[in-house]
């Protein structure tokens, strides 16, 4: 039987498939869901025990993992697809058009919280697999699934899980659908993944919020010290100023700097999407290389003094911001960390009493171009869409891929069958079929072409 | 009969009077309160009748005015006692340790809402004219009471009232008393207050809120940005850096630098009371110049992107900030206005877009240290107090002391009966009794002085 045929043939029951999963309100976040997180996993246990792999949910202090794996022979190649099968929180309500958990398929759109993210593209890969053995029964190649219940909400037992797992999943290559194609109806593989170092600075003057009349001019006020602070966090050419914050960054190579040219990326497209009409940053570097590949810093939240309407003439006694640096490879988050914080109490006046919170660390992660994962990847892309491939980086971070890449060993690749417009985390959250039934059919090309690396 | 006699004599019926204004809830902006707001407009107009005043209740827009007037001969000086009969709301009253408007008087302190701000120190002029009146019928002084109820809301019907009594309300001098002594038991003559500018910028760049992974390193961070334009508001001598805002400043007098030096007033003190450990400013000036003398610019709030705990990955499409400058004789809000809004337009990069709002505007005011109002009301503490007199400026603002500067041609002084400790719009407010009595016999003296001027 031809491989078009088949999928042809099993559309329906692909789809009703994956709308029954997508009717399972696995929402990680909330404590009452808890029974239909579970039954979400069991949902994955059971489809991937069906297709003759050794299945099983195993606990976890939250939800637990569904772990299924199909073992040929520790002589041929080992590819672990990691996913999520749980799903952000519907809120708010009244905004979508059809009820969240009650899938529909209206003008070629899936319409349900979880369709893209992620269950879709994880369901995708359980159909890869079923029609990839259904053409090659003996396919040579030991597959692993590692699918968690609790991405949305920090994968907090996943880093412990992998801990004491390591043999099991061990593998050759991690591959991961939980992103997007760069545009639609192209072929896309993501090799690389900023790294993240996020803190908050308060910075505090005075034991009181003052009268700005009677001591403006006399006291160091939170928001102006903080202001240039802040300021002194970049040079006037756009470059981190904080010291040594680019001494182990990975130069692009000459590779990249091609490929990226190539990408189906404008900065007209880019500016227009998001209503900016400057699109600046670091000297010496393309748009989409400091998108992709470059170290950044940003402040993502300021408050202090005053935030109500109309006029307070105070001078407050503390002001505070959240900061972040997005990573690149070889960066050390723990180095930039404490480099920010020596910097920071660097800049502060006397006066000026700094206090930190750190948020969550998480290095960069990145599959040299010329890696077989990535290669592999492109070739299975290509014969597939027959399409030229885009080689992509992005500036989001996940944190277990790093983990993947130095504790199990393993190259890690992203192919994303969703689009930008996915409204992922929002109302009306869709998946496109034509990309679900794609999704499908690159997932068995990527395992027959695995098969051979 | 002796003057000290008089005065110990009515003293209990001078405080129950007191008590009596204080147990009427004039809480001005409290819309359910309108009618004991004009009993406390009443009362005061019905005290200053029983005086041989020709007093009146003026309707306004809001609360009405009482204006009150002893008339002699246009020969004879003209003084104006400006307050005000309303009060801040009481809340939280829980905090209270007796009913805000049911005054009691307790180890010397007169505890309710209004008894520092402003009804004790009104009511002390009111008896200080019944004193003076008493030891001297034939006083040769034009006595006017001009006491609004809408002080504590922003006196916004007390500008076209002026306006509209140009005549009515001439004088040449204004005494207010709606402030504190310097130092407890020390004669403090102010005569300088700070003006005040206050606009609020908002800074915009893209249409929506952006993943900093995503977008970072592609896009104008607008905290970023708004950092950076604070932070070249002030140069690194602490001298504000927005062009030409010093052009029209009045330089401070040897007179008063001298007479600076004699306040007493300390660095150390100072910091400690407010939890400060360093009190930087403009290069070249001492802390009280600074305090007293100087144009200042502060930021008094700031907000931008994520304010909540923990972390969020944004790039926000805007942020903004409050920012207020206190200005000194001569220099013209509206002129500093502009100057700091061409200035902020001048920071901004391409792409940021700017909007504005602009919040009240007021102008410095001063009256010479030489002039017969500063030097007459001097002369009639000293006396009173037995002590040397501090001269005081303040970087506070009462819009309306430059409007009786500019539209009545009046010298105006302000001399605080009340204390820093007095708890105005807190819970507790006190007047301390020993200023009230002292409040009295002060007024009579400065009554008796003016006469002669």
């Amino acid at each position: 039987m031809d491989l078009q045929d088949y999928l042809t043939g099993k559309q329906a029951e692909h789809l009703d498939e994956l709308l029954a999963f997508l009717r399972i309100p696995s929402v990680s976040t909330d404590p009452d869901k808890k029974a239909e997180v579970r039954r979400a996993g069991e949902f994955v246990q059971g489809k991937l025990a069906d297709l003759g792999f050794d299945a099983k949910l195993h606990e976890t202090e939250g939800h637990p993992v569904v772990f299924a794996e199909r073992h040929v022979s520790s002589g041929v190649p080992t590819l672990l697809i990691y996913g999520h099968y749980d799903v952000q929180p519907p809120e708010p309500l009244d905004l979508w058009t059809s009820p969240p958990f009650e899938p529909v398929v209206k003008d070629g759109l899936i319409v349900a919280r979880g369709a893209s993210d992620d269950k879709g593209q994880v369901y995708a890969h359980v159909k890869g697999a079923e029609v990839a053995l259904h053409t090659r029964p003996d396919l040579p190649l030991n597959l692993k699934f590692l699918i968690e219940g609790e991405e949305e909400i920090g994968s907090p037992n996943l880093g412990p899980f992998i801990e004491a797992h390591l043999n099991m999943l061990a593998a050759d290559t991690v591959l991961i659908s939980d992103n997007t194609m760069l545009v639609p109806d192209t072929p896309t593989v993501t090799y690389g993944l900023k790294g993240l170092v996020y803190i908050e600075v308060t910075l505090r003057t005075a034991d009181m919020d003052l009268h700005s009349g009677a001591f403006g001019g006399g006291v160091l006020n939170p928001i102006n010290v903080l202001a240039k602070m802040i300021a002194s966090l970049h040079d006037n050419e756009g470059r981190v100023a904080v010291p040594g914050f680019y001494d182990d960054v990975l130069d692009i190579s000459e590779d990249e700097r091609a490929a990226f040219k190539k990408a189906p990326f404008g900065e007209t497209h880019f500016k227009r999407e998001i209503g900016a009409s400057a699109a600046p940053g670091e000297a010496g570097y393309s748009l989409l290389e400091r998108l992709w590949a470059r170290p950044t810093l940003d402040v993502n939240g300021i408050k202090g003094g005053f935030q109500g309407k109309g006029a307070k003439t105070v001078i407050p006694a503390e002001a505070s911001a959240k900061i972040s640096c997005r990573l690149v490879a070889n960066q050390n988050p723990a180095d930039i960390h404490d480099k920010l914080l020596t910097y920071l109490k660097q800049l502060a006046p006397e006066g000026a009493e700094l206090s930190f919170q750190s948020f969550g660390q998480a290095k960069a992660a990145l599959a040299p171009l010329a890696s077989a994962a990535v290669q592999t990847t492109a070739a299975a892309l290509k014969r597939v869409y027959n399409k030229d491939v885009v080689f992509a980086r992005t500036g989001g971070t996940i944190p277990v891929v790093s983990t993947f890449q130095e504790r199990l060993g393993a190259e890690v690749v992203l192919v994303g069958f969703g689009l930008e417009n996915d409204r992922v985390h929002s109302p009306n959250e869709k998946f496109d079929l034509v990309n679900y039934y794609r999704g499908i059919e690159v997932s068995a090309a990527l395992l027959d072409a695995f098969a051979e690396r």
